[in-house]
């Protein structure tokens, strides 16, 4: 997403030094079985906890991250400057207290950030996967995340919570495991993508696979294909941010007093683009951006498939949505919201002012705060663990 | 844009066989000077006239067109069975009556439709411009057409009318012509590139440079950029439609019943941006998309630019936006019609209900004629010539 939020006092009111944790599971002939029926294993799952958990486990806060997220969520990597992607929301007092909780930030299958995914070495041919990497859905991504739950000996989750694709995480719990789920906090997000969602995917797809550094996807050893990643990411940069809040960022400033007459960049807007691209080429797979956007893609919990029949929903809901978040709009939101009341499901939603576009999940920090650590009490309440 | 109405009826009530013609000016040493204050000759300029003339000349409509588009608005070329772009607008008895009105259609310099543009001959090298053909403007892409409208004789226009780019340069001719131009219709446009608009045609511009068979700009006799090219075009098609129209086209449609689990298109809206992109690249140069979207960026007439100090403006205005359109959404007409209102010019706006994003301007026929033959009619009867 556009930003990580750089904090001002390290550690001061943070979770301070943290690591990645690994999990290693799924071990042949005991693989995962997925969605497309093909069984992937072992599966190493990456993962970060924050917090303590109680002695019976029921105050774990599973938080679940967005498209080109990680597992490490909050706090600081010993020698890194830049906390986790939601620092601002998880730690002691925040959103998501860990002197209350345990939050348990998981990573997803697919991915580059330390779980199996196809750069990973496929143990039938010594080699990087690459295209022989399963083609994985959400609910993929989070029947390895049970697996995780299960390591650690959890039977039910106090919360799953997520904004954009981890949103569609925590709605993939809730469809799967029901009875594992006491709240649920999808934000941004929706019960499946659209045409257009669809469209803005296939054309980073398209962006990767058309240049020849990907050479059809075995270009571990040869170096990334970088310029195809990078104008991808900056199609993603342009649906994250709102039209009002590029206008209030760059408007049309220059970095010099004059236009330049040349195909240089010279608007503001053009440099962070390009800067967001170059840095963003450095750290993610190009094979995995077109794997996790395509389990995006496949997602729909539409048509009564969150809640399939039969089955008793006593999860609680909080529904977030932004109002300038043309990506995943608001109304997305509001037709999960529907679902809640023709199931009768409790469910609170909000939608909050701002001019951030889909980036809000991650900056809108004070009301959100306010919506969640009132959502999480009432729901600690509620399981008598007022004092969890 | 998205599509090009194909008529049932060919010629039935169009305006039949048209053929392209071609002036020459600006030559040397009398070369047109750009606003970058290089020179520029010698200059072919393509356009298509469909009606006639009056005795005086004074009923000559300038339609200008879009992006991708060119000189061939209306009827067909001998042999083909698409017509001109804006056909459905243009004809005996249209929204732009060819019983009454002469309808004028000019390309663009800088494009690839027949005038001079980066794939035309440098007579200083005897091969294409390429990357050597000067930045331009859309004030240089009118300057250019002023020499056509002296070449025929038309002292005064009786309208200048455009959507996208189309109404950028009718609105230009205001600011650079005032005193030539009776009427404007500028639709679905604005007084200047946002940056989430800049921001766009940036990502189509690395897209077709991150080709390597780009060549930095010499590709011809090499054959095109086409697949940085395709995916530039596969961004500009998401932008053209609306999510809504996206919704009620494609939805989450496949090919086939069920999904592959694999990368080949399979979403209809996955198919329908590939084929979109495939057929753009056999019509429309690469670098010519470089060009023109640079001159579109570079377009700024907000903060008094388009009414100059000092000018007695006459013209009346009749400004068009469509309430899906959120590529130059209507914010962005209601800002022209602040500046008509400030300096007391006379001024229509319509904002009509339509659910095809940007390209309304191509699809939404019927209201725009009713609106348009209107504002036409009144405006001949002002100017004297209700039997014109």
């Amino acid at each position: 997403m556009t930003k990580m939020r750089e904090k001002k006092n390290a550690d001061a009111d943070g979770v301070g030094i943290v690591q990645t944790e690994f999990v290693v599971f799924a071990q042949p002939p005991d693989e995962l079985v997925l969605e497309s029926g093909k069984r992937l294993g072992p599966v190493t799952l990456a993962y970060e906890m924050y917090g303590r958990m109680n002695a019976d486990r029921s105050n774990v806060i599973l938080v679940l991250h967005a498209f080109s997220g990680n597992a490490h969520a909050a706090g600081y990597h010993a020698g890194e400057k830049t906390p986790g992607w939601w620092d601002a929301m998880i730690g002691p007092g925040k959103a998501f207290d860990t002197d209350r909780y345990c939050v348990l930030c998981s990573n997803v299958i697919g991915g580059c950030g330390g779980s199996t995914g196809p750069s990973s070495i496929n143990p039938a041919t010594g080699k990087p996967y690459a295209l022989d990497f399963p083609v994985i859905t959400i609910a993929d991504m989070v029947n390895a995340q049970k697996e995780l739950i299960d390591h650690l000996g959890i039977k039910k989750l106090f919360c799953v919570a997520g904004g954009s694709m981890g949103g569609m995480q925590a709605l993939q719990w809730v469809a799967l495991y029901p009875e594992m789920v006491r709240n649920a906090i999808p934000i941004a997000t929706s019960l499946k993508h659209s045409p257009q969602q669809i469209a803005f995917d296939e054309v980073g797809r398209q962006a990767i696979m058309a240049d020849p550094d990907w050479r059809r996807g075995n270009y571990y050893g040869h170096g990334q294909p970088e310029r195809g990643l990078a104008v991808a990411r900056m199609v993603g940069h342009i649906t994250y941010m709102s039209d009002k809040s590029m206008e209030q960022k760059f408007s049309r400033k220059l970095k010099d007093d004059n236009y330049s007459f040349s195909f240089a960049p010279e608007f503001e807007v053009e440099g962070y683009l390009r800067h967001r691209g170059d840095t963003f080429v450095k750290r993610f797979d190009a094979n995995s951006y077109i794997y996790i956007t395509k389990a995006m893609d496949y997602y729909d919990l539409s048509g009564g498939r969150l809640f399939p029949a039969g089955t008793t929903v006593s999860t609680r809901f909080l529904v977030i949505a932004f109002e300038s978040d043309w990506l995943y709009p608001a109304y997305q939101s509001e037709e999960l919201v529907s679902e809640l009341k023709i199931r009768h499901v409790e469910g609170t939603y909000c939608r909050i002012e701002s001019t951030y576009g889909h980036d809000a999940f991650l900056l809108e920090v004070e009301e959100q705060t306010h919506l969640i650590k009132h959502f999480l009490t009432a729901g600690a309440e509620r399981a008598g663990q007022g004092n969890a």
